[in-house]
Parts: C-alpha cells; structure tokens; sequence
C-alpha cells in the first residue's frame, strides 16, 4: 500500500498541528508520508501550499490530508477555498483545527480571538520561556549526579540504577515543563553502605524513583558496553533488586520505566509534584 | 478576573490535548487555571472527573472549559454525556479532539479507527522511541564541543559563540525529533586562528550557525558571570561579529536566536536538514 500524504500546515512552527496530527492518525493503519509546511504566513506562501497538495494528489491519485494550524483569515481562505478545500476540485481533505475549536470559545468567553500567531511566537522574552531555559541548564548541570550544589533548588530529584530512564526524562521535564529535574544514580557503593548518597538525604520528600526489569537493563546496558559484568543479567538483577530495596526502605516513591516512554514516566511524576500547576 | 479553569483529560498522557489546548486558548487573553487529568481510562475514572468538572463550575460560577482526547468510547461518553457536555446541566463547555477529527478521516480512509490509546503508548517497544533515546545520548555527548569522536554520525552540527542557545536547541532536537544533533561553541582561540575549529572541518556541511544580538548576550552572560569580561558588552559585540565572519567565510547558514524560542530555531533548522522527514 503506499503511502498517504499528510500535510501539516501552519503559521508558526506546525509543532501543534503535528502533534495532533499523529494523535489522530495513530488510530489508523498507515502508512503514512509527513510533509511540513511551517511558518506559512503570507498569502504567496499559501498559494504555493496549494499547488503543492493539489501536484501531490494529481501524482498519487489519493486525496492527501492537510492538517491546518492557521490564524490569518486571508492565509487560511486560500487553503480551505472556503469550505471546499485547498482543492478547488476537493482534491485535499482538509482539517481545519482552529476553525473546529476557536469559534465555539469566542461564543463561549464572549470575545474575538486576537489572531496571535504561534504559542511560542515572540516566546523569547517570556518569563516563562525563561524558566524553561534555566530549568535545562539546570537539568544538564545535575545530570548523573554530576553536582550536589543547589539541590534545594531541584523540583524533583530522579533517582535509580544507572540507564533506567533518569537522564531523558530529567530533560523532558525541564524542556517541557520547566520543572528543574535534577538526577541521581543508585550505585554498588550506595548499596554496599545500605542508605540513599549522603547528599540526598535532606531532599529525600523531592526524591522520585525509576526501576526497570534486569531483562531490559541487561539489554541496554549490553548495547552500551557489551560482555562486560556491568550489563551482566546477575548484575542486573541484583542492582535492580538492592535500589527497590532501599526507595523502599527510604519511603520513596518510584515506578517502572520498562514499559513506559519518557513522556509517561514524565507525565506521572508531574501528576504527584504538580497535580494542577502546568507551564508552557 | 477570576481564571477560567480548563481541564485537559485523556486516557493517555494528555499531552496531545494540552498542547492543542494551549494552542487555541494563545488566542484569548485569559486569564486560566489548568488542570491536568492523565491515565482516565475507566469508567470509575470519568465519573471523578466529571464530579470534579461540576464541582468546578458550581464553585466558580462559571462554565469551566474540558478538552478532551479519549479513545474509548465508554469512556468518552460519560465526559460528553452524549451531546450535552459533562454537565448533564449544561455546566461545561467541552472540545471533543478526536470525534471532531477521526470520524471525517475514517470516511476519507474508508476504515474504521482502531481506537489505540496514545502515540506514546508502549512507545518504549518502538525503533522510533530507542532512535529518540539514542539521540538524546548522543546530544549530550557532544554538548559543547565535548567529542569530536563520531561526528561523521551527526545529523547537524550547531555552532555559534556561546550562550547563543545551540544546547538547548541541540536537546530539543533530539528530544522531540530523533535528530542527532551535536554543539560546538566558537571561542576567541578560534576567531584568533580565523577557521572552524579543526575537527568540524569534514563535516561543514552540516554545519548550521546560530548568532544573537550582542545586547541580548551580554545580558545572559551577566546572569550568569555578572560583571565578567566574559559578560561585556564590547566582548559580546566582538565575539558575535567574529562569528558571523567566520560562518559568512566558511559558508555556513545560519540564524539569529534572539527573538526566537527553541522551538522555532529547531523548525528552521528541521526545514533545512529534514524537508520532507519527521520522526515521532
């Protein structure tokens, strides 16, 4: 079967259109081909969206779907054609997200949308991006346990046996969430002493735990450094079982990474260090 | 005023419906209090939330918004309550993402969805997910021109003076697109020697600048050295044009950073390295 064509067309970054765009095309079979077409903001720029969906359906004989994040009512006639879409003779199938959701919350607030361009338009001089931004730099500078310093500045402190999943979601939380995620490995010495590093202790209630199944661990840490006892499934096994052992003993709180993406593991520590505080 | 609340409830991470939330609300001023309710994937479940959404609107007076991505249809129906809203009373102004959008497409596919919860679930299995993991190692290994070693692997080289944002472009890159995408700051030792540092040499091509206003620098800097040389604003304003020397020189494209936000950095840049390519 070859592939549909998916546009997705905005003017800002089309970050939001394709995300959704995949949300929705995850429910079907596929395959798919992705085009992007960011920052479309003028009305030369969308004739020439047009006549690049129109040659793409001509070609593959299939109405390709665009998926539309536009705020500009002139950018956004021309590639809807109305309601006919981009394809004066309906040869697209158009999705026009914001014409879907803005108009019943104008009618829902009682006012016009500003028409702003882009949720990071300009973001630059937020306090917001700002955070974020620092959150990062903070994030790198407590990965791996690398520094103690400004722990009591840490939103959250990750910790588990070495490639459980700590580093990419110590990023995630910082580039997504401006939370400044600090990250801590459980090693044999900390097992050997039999307490949390010392410098966790008075952090222990910020302390969130990663686990992971030795089988996966092994499988990891085999790509990493293959043969050696530190990917060995015994080793493995024993590291996993001592860390569980002490957040145990500890009173932290962990789960396990093995089946989970790094947004799922992120989006379940949010939900215990922010129920109902999100940033953007 | 008071903050409108909205809700952003999914049986999966919710981070589809939270950035096309925010997306839409960037078009009202607000302002909003969000909440957050992830995992609602049974009917015990969305009887809570929908207790919570009433409780809300009771409390506050008035309609808080729900925007919702649920694949299961048992599920989905409580929260909508048929057509009606959560609000057997009318008491919620709910966005129903997905009936919205995958019914047109299930006639335009000519199938039915397969109502998969999450793009991210069970992403750990997927040669997508361990690409985007890999980089993400692979970003941070080369952060700041710490290895050359493997730089023939790079899918794109950022350079620019430092703190011109080339980490967090270089994380986010990864992070979001399995880019492999590796820094290298440009320092006084290198404009004094007028070339690229040696070891990016091979790889010019892949080389992509990213220059800021030396105003907009110098005030970083000072966050971070205040009162340094580092932080100077005639420092800034040499370094930056010897940058821009260098990378007008060696044919290197570039952008300024100052104005925008990572996100916006790392679509030019996909733009030019990745037209026709995304990874999820």
């Amino acid at each position: 079967m070859s592939p549909r064509t998916i546009f997705y067309v905005s003017d800002g970054t089309g970050i939001t259109a394709e995300t959704f765009g995949n949300s929705i095309l995850a429910q079907f079979p596929g395959p798919f081909r992705h085009v992007r077409r960011p920052f479309i903001d003028s009305e030369d720029k969308a004739w020439q969206v047009v006549r690049e969906v129109n040659e793409c359906a001509q070609r593959e004989g299939v109405a390709p779907v665009v998926f539309l994040t536009l705020v500009n009512d002139a950018v956004r006639d021309i590639l809807t054609d109305g309601q006919n879409g981009p394809a004066a003779h309906g040869r697209a199938k158009v999705m026009d997200m914001f014409r879907s959701f803005v108009e019943p919350l104008e009618e829902e607030f009682g006012i016009k949308s500003n028409h702003r361009i882009g949720r990071f338009s300009d973001a630059a001089k937020s306090q917001e991006y700002h955070d974020r931004i620092e959150a990062i730099n903070f994030s790198l500078a407590h990965d791996d346990g690398q520094s103690a310093r400004n722990l009591e500045q840490a939103d959250v402190i990750l910790v588990g046996v070495s490639r459980s999943g700590k580093t990419p979601t110590s990023l995630y939380l910082a580039m997504q969430h401006g939370v400044k995620a600090a990250n801590y490995p459980l090693i044999p010495e900390d097992f050997e002493r039999g307490h949390l590093p010392t410098s966790l202790m008075p952090h222990k209630r910020k302390c969130f735990g990663l686990t992971i199944d030795p089988e996966r661990l092994s499988q990891i840490r085999n790509e990493r450094r293959p043969g050696s006892r530190y990917a060995a499934l015994d080793n493995c096994r024993a590291e996993v079982a001592a860390a569980e052992q002490m957040m145990r003993r500890s009173g932290i709180e962990w789960l396990s990474s093995t089946h989970k993406s790094i947004e799922e593991i992120a989006t379940t520590i949010l939900r215990d260090i922010r129920p109902d505080r999100l940033s953007y």
